[in-house]
């Protein structure tokens, strides 16, 4: 029976480059499309680390050169350029994959904002990584100028900004009006924008990027969604990641993955929020589930045979 | 009795700067609430002129600066940048105004893409002015450059790129299914993405920016609007513009347009192209009307108190 899934992709299902993303793009096009041969409703939500990043420096670099009548861009703005950028890849791949199975389903990316708590600790410690990856060097060089980076995760240095907790999506009602539709709404790209209601009542924009895992999980709660997906660089989660005794996990419920954090089995800014974000959601509906997964694998881990599945 | 309306508004209901475009917005927002809670369904459609030169010109400099690894953008690219940018804005103070009404319909803006005949003869002659005003000295420079420039309206210099008519809008069916839940769809920006359906059957990105106003057109004609309101600078389409003759029109037939055109009444990329767009839907739509008027005239404009009609 159909279920109602979202499909949260990691920056790695979309490539590091413009080329990069549109091959890799398809490759993930063709996987979700699956999943829609096969009775699914979806609806998917990208990363967007090294594009958002790409945006940053882009206007950075202009702004500098004194060539826009423009500072530079509110965190917040490039998150929204990004949702453009990525989304009309990702609809348009989607499209040649449809097509390709017959599926005349509509598919669009409907620009969403997030609301965070504007006193949100994270915006004191900023711990999300953007952009490119730097060497030591460079990134010392950028610590002088001001910019936080950090060291991510034994890949190398990034830049890195404030990542708040998502409080509620939007455009909800707008992602659940396609879906009534029978559409495929890609939503909350990047994480969303992230905006916080000020004292005079209205949304303003933040300079965040919420992870884009969290911002899933929320989405999922919000449109009673009954399985979260996420899909990564690996097939399973495992704990001892790397080490002799490496054991990898088919089931977790939601009690063991909190002792396995408190044991800090999983590295920050990768396998960390994706655990989190799933407990979010079984938290927020016990009889949902939550699958982390290679992307490749995604129909077979909703089939069951893969890749790490989370329960209340 | 309410009406189904696509608003398409121009540049200058967004402002040339980051800081113009959120005050000019929040009025254009104000004055498109009004016909909401007037009991009229809209669809809003903006232009992205100014913004997606700025884009440009940020990717263009930061390639040039070796910032990126990425290649300067195509211009398919720029227009969806452009529309997660605007897009967010519009329906951040969509939303503002929105509720100082005490009205909850939601608002969020599609990606759009729009199908385009790769034959277009507009391929072979840009003719659509983007970016910033120029002199005439830096546009003979950036023209020796193989960059084609014009001279725009009397206003200054500005870089042209091609401006094919629009054959479809690919979201049709996610902005009616928007429509059918009664929330308001933000579409079509910047005239849309330009793509085209290529030898291999899928869409491909095209170098083009289509006029906003034609766009808006198809897209009235695809969701069987009512009406099509083009906003724009002045509060009445006129013939002998600007001379001691000038004289304002209350109405116009499609025929007397016609005529007018004939006659070179309207300027070309200014409101030729809005005249045409009229036109356009009229034709499409028999029973339709179109009216040009001031962005802060449009209440007044529907009412028919000013503005001028464009009819069968």
């Amino acid at each position: 029976m159909g279920k109602r899934i979202v499909i949260a992709l990691g920056g790695n299902a979309l490539g590091n480059s413009l080329k990069e993303q549109m091959e890799a793009a398809l490759g993930t096009a063709q996987a979700i499309t699956g999943l829609v041969a096969a009775g699914h409703e979806v609806v998917i939500v990208h990363g967007n680390g090294p594009q958002v990043g790409m945006i940053e420096t882009a206007f950075e670099t202009a702004a500098k050169a004194d060539k826009l009548h423009y500072p530079v861009l509110p965190m917040s703005v490039c998150v929204a350029l990004s949702q453009g950028y990525i989304g009309y890849d990702l609809q348009n791949v989607m499209r040649k994959a449809l097509d390709a199975r017959g599926i005349a389903k509509p598919v669009a990316t409907i620009v969403t904002q997030v609301e965070v708590d504007p006193d949100d600790p994270a915006f004191a410690s900023p711990t999300k990584p953007i952009g490119n990856f730097m060497t030591q060097a460079e990134a010392e060089l950028l610590r002088t100028k001001g910019v936080p980076v950090m060291e991510d995760a034994g890949r190398g240095w990034r830049q890195v900004v404030a990542s708040p907790k998502p409080k509620a999506i939007i455009e909800t009602a707008v992602i659940k009006a396609m879906l009534k539709a029978g559409q495929i709404p890609i939503a909350a790209g990047g994480g969303g924008i992230p905006v916080a209601r000020k004292a005079d009542g209205q949304y303003h924009g933040m300079s965040a990027v919420i992870d884009k895992d969290f911002s899933a999980a929320k989405l999922a709660e919000s449109i009673g969604a009954d399985m979260l997906i996420i899909l990564t660089a690996v097939e399973k989660v495992a704990i001892n990641f790397g080490k002799p005794n490496q054991q990898n996990l088919d089931c977790l419920t939601v009690a063991e993955a909190r002792a396995y954090i408190e044991d800090r089995q999983f590295a920050k800014g990768s396998m960390l929020p994706k655990v989190e974000a799933a407990i979010r959601f079984i938290e927020a509906k016990p009889d949902g589930e939550a699958l982390i997964t290679l992307l490749a694998k995604a129909k077979e881990g909703i089939e069951g045979t893969t890749g790490t599945r989370i329960t209340a």
